[in-house]
């Protein structure tokens, strides 16, 4: 069974476990608190030198790393890869555009303006720029579902999942989502799905991190 | 036969243009100017509405944008790709941290120091950030090369193309490889590789943007 070494509060570690509930996968939780350094340990180290969650146990002992890796792991042969190379790649597309586009601003402003206290004067420097780039991908993709139901195309896919992820956060963290009404629609297209968990769920029983 | 829109000094296009020489695939280029907006053009944005290249016309009228995506579409189903879902997820792995850790520093750098006249002084608010993450990832990257011969692990993939163009373009845009010993051994066995061209190579027959 899978290990997802995760925080509920993460929004990249949400689309891990978003997935997982919509594929139904089992598999076990441990909660780890960036905010407590607990990413920094020794201990986790050895298991990602990176230093970052989510990261998926896959066999014991074996780890990987970076959230929108681990959903291509998981979904890999499932309806949500697409069927195509072609379609692999318009998944992928949105996949990296999120990587980019959205985790260096909204994914930013979120964990300074939502997670740290005190991080808003802390990245008083560089606030403006992630809205200005965050509002650009925002209205580049209210543009792209205005003409597509899904990320892909059609058919809901891990994009979805991958894209829903912070864009569902933004208005959190300062950004405003009222023009973006086809934005808007799609996230409930998105919330409307078979088996989709709120952030907030708590699938699987929590681990302590220090078990 | 594949159309590529790409800037012959672009990292993001050099990856596209890296691995289409490796995997011998016919292409026709079409250079495109960023720095002449070309790629705002009502043409061009019918194309991509993201105004960014590279894009890959994969069959008549039909477009993919992002690198990492490009590159997948490109090696999916070859060597370079890895074998099993594990070994596709190692790959990904790497171009998705390509993605969030690379481009919007070592990428941004690159490109306002080394492409944009007066580049230094416009973003000079953001120089100081740019340089400490670049750095940062730089060191991962060191670590990671010390323990392993390619980025997935014993054989060179797509990951090791997408980690290799802003890296090895790092000290054009302030960035000091001189610490980083694996780092560079890894820059050497990567341009060792069969079939490799460097940035500044032109494989075919460029046509003009207008055409």
């Amino acid at each position: 069974m899978y290990t997802l070494y995760s925080m509920q509060r993460s929004g990249n570690c949400y689309k891990v476990r978003l997935a997982l509930a919509q594929l139904e996968i089992p598999h076990a939780l441990v909660e780890i608190d960036i905010l407590k350094g607990e990413t920094h340990t020794p201990d986790f180290l050895a298991k990602n030198p990176n230093g970052q969650i989510p990261l998926l146990e896959v066999e014991p002992g074996r780890y990987l790393a970076e959230s929108n890796a681990i959903l291509w792991y998981l979904v890999e042969g499932t309806h949500l890869a697409g069927e195509t190379p072609l379609e692999h790649a318009r998944v992928l597309q949105w996949m990296f555009f999120e990587q980019h586009a959205i985790v260096p601003n909204i994914g930013a402003a979120y964990f300074w303006l939502c997670l740290v206290k005190g991080g808003r004067e802390l990245q008083q420097h560089a606030l403006d720029d992630w809205m200005e780039e965050g509002q650009r991908s925002l209205n580049l993709l209210d543009k792209h579902f205005a003409r597509n139901r899904f990320a892909a195309g059609a058919n809901y896919s891990v994009a979805d999942i991958t894209l829903y992820s912070y864009t569902h956060l933004a208005e959190q963290c300062d950004f405003d989502l009222r023009p973006f009404a086809a934005l808007r629609e799609w996230h409930a297209r998105v919330a409307a799905e078979p088996l989709h968990v709120a952030m907030d769920h708590r699938a699987a029983p929590l681990r302590v991190a220090a078990e």
